[in-house]
């Protein structure tokens, strides 16, 4: 799926920042692409776009109304379906992040129907995947791995493109979750995928490149999580990334939603290495990302020397202090531009 | 899903009896649930059972007309159609392991609505699954693994159930494919789960039990295998099994499908037991079986005794010599009934 942008951020009437988590990410990465954001009364979550209609948004060049915010259980709001009517009948495409289906709803079916306009389900892959070959493909890869989830795979996955492309490295980011495909426009939600395809989808994902061009895919769960194993195992088999980097959040003690507690970081390269050298024999870990939030500077500062000290590897929080560290080891193990 | 038996087993015109095998499957294993078969002009599989037309199988009690057979591409043929609709119209459920869903049909779908009968399509499950949670639960589990995909370990696990219930275990059988679901009655494919809710229809499968109990999980793929590792994984964390059995097939030289070379016995016992103990701290290997038939008698059996003595495991050949030695080693590891 190719989602045209620019984007109209529909945040609806959300209680709070956390549910509009999906628009305000869009707007973190790709500014550019976002004309506006469309509120109903009562919404508490603010992306800090101009507000607008959706018939202003199209006048303005807005191609995709972007449902960028969920309520309790992902379910559509009745009260919403006018918007997302409104936004089709304006002559905008909808792309959402619902579990439900925006087709499933008649109103929007039947008038995406009459107005030619596209419904984009980033949960619900149309793509039909061939299962995983597991032969190497040209072109590099860099996966970010995690000792958890939400550990801060994608912000470190986006960080680390456009650290590469300042350094004048050949990078795309290839997203496999659902902000993510909105962030890039095109990519799966791996986690909706079929079990028996979901290798085939990551090596979709990342095709065949010139040998230079780096694609830095998202990487999604744990090997270590009870729930989440699985995807983590085919999303490392698919990539077969040259290179990957560990994601952590230092002060957790159980993965998240579980009560399994934290794997290390040395478990993660470990398990990592072993795994991802069935379809690529050179993997390596270029480096660490920790999210140092809960800690002030002294601290964090200590931590990710310490951190970088034991593992022998740069040891970075994206978010705080850049990923040029990381970007410089890729450049000494692969070569520079 | 609970599929009522007996069982009509409908095996079409295919031209072959490979193209059978989900039908030939259920009789090697639950002759005394099938009533008879139903095979169109031309068939060339042939599961020893009479002939007879759904009226007639309806009449003998069958409540089921199992489809036991797949034609090129897994679609459903239009000639194919009329018989089904036979079944509904004669009072039968009708289960499928196509992967078209048998209500995709117009005339199927209206027949079942009109006569109340149940359409199954053991493919695409219509359970909704959590994800999975990692916690321990009651009971105990054995898992069957492999060095790759079809070397046993549905037979393995079906011979073991049975050889368990001889010594007096209480013991069952536990799907996650489609030919185990119609030999169980229950289960799911687990290949067709959305990737997010691998673990947790591994949970769903075996559930809460008798401290005494054993479930005897059927595996799928390979840890090893580059196109299915990951539902492997979600299976072992969800099947959290105190033992497991490691299949093999030793003439092959690279895994099915793809070009990987085929991993070894010890690999797989050790990528097990390391991945396993996340959910399953106690987790071990109490035998290994190998598929002989390619080799004559004495070549099997002095494999067999090498392979066993290399591994200090019980090795056999199911079909062949039985599971005798590995139900001995799970009584003595776990105790006897």
């Amino acid at each position: 799926m190719e989602i045209s942008h620019p984007y109209l951020l529909f945040l609806g009437d959300v209680p709070d920042a956390l549910a509009a988590k999906t628009g305000l990410g869009i707007v973190d990465w790709r500014k550019e692409w976002c004309v506006g954001q469309f509120r109903l009364d009562g919404c508490k979550a603010d992306a800090k776009l101009p507000d607008m209609t959706p018939s202003e948004a199209a006048g303005k060049g807005a191609r995709t109304m972007v449902v960028g915010a969920v309520n309790a259980g992902g379910v559509l709001p009745d009260h919403w379906v006018e918007s997302i009517v409104a936004a089709l009948e304006a002559g905008m495409d909808v792309a959402s992040g619902l579990h439900m289906r925006l087709g499933d709803v008649p109103a929007i079916r039947d008038t995406a129907v009459r107005t030619g306009r596209r419904l984009f389900d980033v949960r619900h892959s149309s793509e039909r995947f061939a299962t995983g070959k597991g032969t190497k493909r040209s072109g590099k890869r860099l996966l970010t791995v995690g000792t958890d989830c939400s550990v801060g795979k994608k912000y470190a996955a986006l960080a680390l493109e456009k650290g590469m492309k300042d350094q004048g490295f050949d990078a795309d980011f290839r997203a496999t979750g659902q902000t993510g495909v909105f962030i890039s426009g095109r990519g799966v939600a791996l986690d909706a995928v079929v079990a028996d395809f979901i290798s085939g989808a990551a090596e979709w994902i990342s095709p065949e490149a010139d040998d230079a061009h780096w694609d830095v895919i998202e990487g999604q769960g744990s090997l270590y999580h009870p729930s989440f194993a699985g995807v983590t195992l085919g999303l490392l088999h698919g990539s077969q990334p040259d290179a990957f980097v560990v994601c952590h959040e230092p002060t957790r003690k159980t993965m998240r939603g579980v009560a399994t507690p934290l794997a290390s970081i040395q478990e993660v390269i470990d398990l990592t290495i072993r795994c991802g050298q069935l379809t690529n024999p050179t993997i390596r870990c270029v480096g660490i990302a920790i999210n140092t939030a809960a800690l002030d500077e002294d601290e964090a500062k200590t931590l990710l020397e310490k951190t970088s000290a034991d593992h022998g590897l740069p040891a970075t929080d994206p978010v705080r202090f850049g990923v040029e560290a990381i970007v410089e080891r890729i450049g000494k193990e692969f070569g520079n531009p």
